[in-house]
């Protein structure tokens, strides 16, 4: 009898989604993208599911506004990863009897705020109580059905690229651990931005094949799209922009700067394929809030090139349940 | 600085839709009523979320299959209050790393096997590392916009009606409780499932006014009716439907058959309101599967006949936070 200690969280995943495949789905796309899609006539309902729980997803310092926030912001960072214009969320609320109503308060705020960011609705919620605090949020939104951004439809030779910069909320991971004061990048952790208009135009560009948002770090996306698509990416690791606190904090604290960009997650940014001959459409569109990190190929492994040399990049990062996670 | 202890589950919620109502809402009816209503042209959007945790809603004995099951009808029923159509599922699972696989298969179960039954998809989920079980779920639906059923409406003299019978899941409790062994009770109270042909069937006769779930008790949502439509309601103790069980539960723990009615929730029953002349086309359409309970009137309190007397009908039911709650 396995415990999902030993199982991890992307297995629990594959379990729920094999067991929803058996059940033949009559109007709904996936699962296994970022968001379930389900077909409105016009467009598709596109929704989405994300949950952040008090001992494994609050940082020690974090406060109440920015719980709230965090919570509305993983999930339409996954309305964002499908293309879609968000309409709103709900929140079901775990909260702990001895919890100080300013304290409810102000994760309400933080939800709405976000929600504003987001240009969606906060539509309503549920209250509980519960021995630790644990919000659970349902973003939706809608996407007119051809421009629909899924995990699959890479081809080979199309090219790689993210939205903004990677390894930044992995720095404020560090400066939050390490009390180094880098504010920016604690902010880049503390409070990420879910990347709506980004992916809107992604979806609204028409040469965009596949995208998902980076929860659990790159190296780990680069290998979900790419099996999604069944291609493999050759990234070219100084294309990938990194902000100098990611340099500077991982200076400080003795581990590479790789280690942050390609293996942490929580930037939330957005990881995307596109046809070659429809990057300059894609520029003049979303101007240099992107950028080509790499592009598809035919081999089984993805591979990373950094100073001239070659190597395997490596399938790992973030993970739940499992013993020996990195962050 | 109160907690949320002193303040009840309620006074949460409220704040919650204070803060919402500060914000104009666009495109979205609500909130207060069961489920969040979103126009999508021809047809609203129906929305809900509710939560269920390990320590506060799980019975002793309670199955894994039980649990997913719960999770996926309390939500459904909210669907069902609305009159909508349910369009699908999404769960997020805060799960404890030492559980069984296997007990994530069965939950898994149970949510998909309630989902057939109530006529959607399991759309998507999340799976997160947690202190204790919590699932937390999202429905979705669709209603045609003018057929969408609301807990505002009632007129004065409307009909007040229940579907099916009340106090069996209280039955059910108790039985778990003393170990009484009545199997039928408690399995409306760990099966509850969700009306939603009744729901649908409501909306679409044209001469309901307002409708809601009963999932706190009866008399306490003969209150929010009341309150949302500003009018109150004078109830019939003899004619709401009693099943043998409830009263043979209620002489054996010693506890009045009316506690099990009016005051404890778990029945998943929809309570409405309709026009006096509507009520033959509405027996033609649901048969006896609902019943007049008593009828919408000016007053300020709602009240109770019994006995040949008539009393205040108390404003009280199952709450969560509170102390003193009453299951």
């Amino acid at each position: 009898m396995s415990k999902l200690s030993e199982m991890g969280e992307k297995e629990a995943v594959r379990r729920i989604l094999a067991e929803i495949a058996e059940k033949e789905s009559s109007n709904a796309i996936g699962p296994g993208d970022d968001a379930a899609a389900v077909d409105m006539g016009f467009v598709y309902l596109v929704a989405t599911t994300d949950l952040i729980a008090q001992s494994t997803h609050v940082m020690p310092g974090m406060t109440d506004w920015q719980i709230g926030w965090t919570v509305a912001a993983v999930n339409f960072s996954d309305i964002a990863a499908m293309g879609a214009k968000p309409i709103g969320l709900l929140v079901s609320m775990g909260l702990p009897k001895e919890m100080p109503s300013e304290s409810l308060d102000e994760i309400i705020r933080g939800i709405l705020d976000c929600c504003e960011c987001a240009g969606g609705e906060m539509l309503g919620g549920d209250t509980k109580e519960s021995p630790e605090l644990s919000l659970s949020g349902t973003a939706l939104g809608t996407v007119a059905k051809k421009e629909i951004l899924l995990r699959k439809g890479a081809k080979i030779n199309d090219l790689l690229a993210v939205t903004g910069s990677l390894g930044l909320a992995a720095a404020g991971y560090y400066s939050i651990k390490n009390s180094l004061g880098e504010k920016r990048a604690e902010k880049a952790l503390l409070e990420p931005k879910p990347r709506v208009k980004e992916g809107m135009a992604l979806s609204a560009s028409g040469v965009v094949t596949s995208c998902m948002d980076i929860s659990d770090g790159l190296a780990s996306s680069i290998y979900t799209l790419g099996e999604a698509s069944k291609v493999s990416f050759e990234v070219n690791y100084i294309a990938i922009p990194v902000e100098k606190e990611v340099i500077a904090v991982a200076r400080k604290v003795d581990v590479s700067p790789e280690e942050l960009v390609l293996y942490y997650g929580g930037d939330y940014q957005l990881l995307f394929t596109l046809k070659p001959e429809g990057l300059s459409l894609l520029s003049s569109l979303l101007g240099n809030s992107f950028t080509v990190i790499g592009k598809a190929r035919a081999a089984s492994e993805s591979i990373l090139t950094k100073d001239s040399k070659t190597i395997p990049l490596e399938n790992r990062g973030y993970e739940h349940f499992r013993q020996g996670k990195t962050a």
